[in-house]
């Protein structure tokens, strides 16, 4: 994505053909995901005729062998002749680690999310910059006063949400946590931390710090049920920090929390957990930070547009986060970019 | 698409990110398409503000901004501060060239087609693959026998498919029609020519050749209505490759015809040319080939996925074609790859 548009393109624009059939290999690796291609290939620890694949994931071997091949072509599976009419695919390193659902790192949930529910809002993106509102009504026929009403429309949608968020943590919640040096701050809450994925990494980091996962009633039952782990070390609490209480804290965490919502609506929040917050306590940020002059990173503006299609809130460079902290009583900004998807930004009472 | 996936993708994976974001992308381009932007900004000849943008093209400041931004991210747009608040943008060459709706390599229709046809057939991808069958009537909600019966079902939609093969053959016309010396050929018909842009390549390259598009009576219709020119040097034919008569010529170009339908269909329908055609004649088939292998072209492999979602076909490699073209008395194939989206086969009666 950081390749320029060079001047070659006048002459035949390859780059920009690469971009228009974005959505098609997008949607190859999202459908081979939903099939099951990738958990097949690394279970099956030998490689696969596309008959087999077919065959155990109740396919077509006509449509299997076409998904196959391109992923090979996108060097996401390899192929193998075994004889003079038979090719077997098996998954490669980066497949089998982030691709297959078991995988430790694995982007499985956060592909199904990308799949199922971002993909059919951004059919939508041309109504959504007219109105400049996001799209759940046009897209999905329901449009509540609260978005989080819509994104946990049912408890399918629910699981699906948390699954992307956990897999993001996972991806990267340790260059988060470790992004600044946290191990003062003795008591952590991290609101709205939905699975605990980042918490978890947030305990690992410091396992001297107690970390609390605060979220919606439904959200912390859920994570009990599907999220938590045999000798968790994080506690998860029931709450809501727009409406109800928030707990006192050293630490508390808003990650992937303000790009959400309206600005006032942000600072209403950081000044709430300013009061709560413990005398040399701190908030950290997380979010895709946009640069000052906003010509990018890619994929934070990509974020942004996200934001209008599904929410009420954008992007922001640092300084319209600082500002926002600044506001709400907070003071010592510092910045850190990972180089990665996500930022940090803490900030002390 | 390509650069190998390397090993650097196990610490973290950038590309494959890049890849889940693809339609991201794709949808960026395809919106500020359909809402005017690029056109608006080739007009005006000067750098606008989004403001200015999203007030003439009757849309939101914001959700304009946003998408702008992305565009100048991604080195599509230009945008230079003007004074100390305000940041205006402008088409780079690539975009003027072939974004522009009026642009002499305009490829808007072949995006208006991707965007609003493909990109919500390519969401039935899973059920495509698992069934082995197009998704016409799961995307749109009607499954009649022929499958032109689908692509046409509406004046709107059949204007929109005939644009998608004019942008193409603006873009690739050249190139085909000049990968082999055809000017021994004096009588070229072009079946299913659509919007006649192929056959006007053919028409410019080999000036001396006759050449006539023959196509669906209602596709002529539209042609001669919608994209015919003045001092248009081919000639538009109503009639049925398959159920009606095939006038006699030297030449028949197929082009993007034979990947739409199963073989036998496929021979079936060269065996009828082969009857036509003049003796030391020929058949040119246009086609985007994969290897031998199938391990490539990317494009190609993907093409042929599009033609499970939409069609009855699939992209096939030369040697396919070849045997096809035997069967029905051709001989002497020759192979073009051009190296950009589709390649050219000549065969000889």
């Amino acid at each position: 994505m950081a390749e320029r548009l060079s001047q070659s393109e006048l002459d035949y624009p390859f780059k920009l053909l690469e971009y228009f059939n974005g959505f098609r290999v997008s949607k190859v690796i999202f459908s081979a995901c939903e099939l099951g291609v990738f958990d097949l290939l690394l279970l099956s620890q030998k490689p696969l005729s596309a008959e087999l694949v077919a065959q155990e994931l109740g396919a077509s071997v006509d449509g299997i062998e076409r998904l196959l091949d391109v992923l090979v072509g996108v060097d996401i599976l390899e192929r193998r002749r075994t004889d003079r009419t038979t090719s077997c695919y098996s998954g490669t390193d980066v497949a089998n680690l982030y691709l297959a659902k078991g995988s430790a790192k694995s982007l499985h949930d956060m592909i199904i999310y990308q799949s199922q529910t971002i993909y059919p809002l951004w059919n939508n993106m041309v109504h959504a910059v007219r109105e400049g509102k996001n799209q759940n009504e046009k897209t999905f026929g329901i449009s509540p006063e609260d978005i989080f009403q819509t994104i946990y429309r049912s408890e399918e949608e629910m699981l699906k949400f948390m699954g992307l968020m956990n897999s993001t943590w996972i991806l990267d919640g340790h260059d988060i946590v470790t992004a600044f040096n946290l191990s003062c701050f003795k008591a952590m809450v991290d609101l709205g931390g939905c699975s605990g994925a980042l918490a978890r990494e947030l305990s690992k980091a410091y396992p001297s710090s107690s970390v609390t996962v605060l979220d919606l009633p439904t959200v912390i039952q859920t994570a009990r049920q599907h999220f938590s782990e045999q000798d968790d070390t994080i506690v998860f609490q029931e709450g809501d920090f727009f409406g109800g209480d928030i707990p006192p804290a050293d630490l508390y965490i808003l990650a992937r929390i303000l790009h959400d919502w309206k600005e006032d609506k942000c600072v209403q929040l950081l000044k709430k957990i300013h009061a709560c917050c413990q005398p040399g306590g701190g908030v950290l940020l997380v979010e895709a930070l946009l640069f000052e002059n906003r010509r990018g990173p890619v994929m934070a503006q990509i974020f942004s547009l996200n934001m209008l299609v599904q929410t009420e809130g954008k992007e922001h460079p640092p300084s319209q986060y600082s500002n926002m902290l600044s506001f709400a009583g907070f003071h010592n900004v510092q910045v850190c970019r990972t180089g990665k998807s996500y930022d940090a930004i803490l900030a002390i009472k």
